[in-house]
């Protein structure tokens, strides 16, 4: 498992401009080989803003990187200039390899 | 979904012993109401040291603070100490709500 983030610092009054940006969008993640999950998550807010940040599951560092260079990239990054505006600084992403994995899904009650 | 993540520096020659320790560990997790997923994450490692994260998926937020506040909570951290001396500072803590998400696990070929 692969986890790919990008954290946003967003202006504390942008907050629901940011995540209809998001929900807008169209991902194109649905025909990307060995995405297992994206979503995109809300911290707790700072002094500075509010933080917010992609996170997406891969099954493997490779299948991320493939996506990195895909057409479908290109296709769902076409639209992310619309949220500069509301953001301080630059996103900041975080790229992490499972070391040790438990599946609690199966798990019996 | 809710994620609640632990970031943690570790020394550069440290990486094989904090690996261990988490893997020799028992995370008394699998009785935990809510708890959907654990991993150990390793980052990019910088010019300080080794960039590693806990990382767990809940059901819910409340899932997550129940658990905090459980015997289970207290049993897992009891053996937390061992990893200090490979630690540079304190871990850091923060805690993610997921306001859109994808799931493709279920996706046709």
């Amino acid at each position: 498992m692969f986890i790919a983030m990008n954290a946003f610092k967003v202006k504390k009054d942008s907050g629901d401009a940011f995540e209809a940006a998001w929900k807008g969008r169209d991902s194109y993640l649905n025909e990307v080989p060995g995405i297992i999950h994206f979503s995109l998550l809300r911290g707790e807010d700072d002094e500075e803003g509010l933080n917010y940040s992609s996170h997406t599951i891969w099954e493997s560092k490779g299948d991320f990187e493939s996506w990195t260079q895909s057409e479908a990239f290109v296709q769902s990054h076409r639209g992310g200039g619309t949220t500069t505006p509301l953001l301080l600084g630059h996103p900041q992403v975080s790229l992490w390899d499972a070391v040790i994995e438990q599946d609690f899904t199966s798990k019996g009650d």
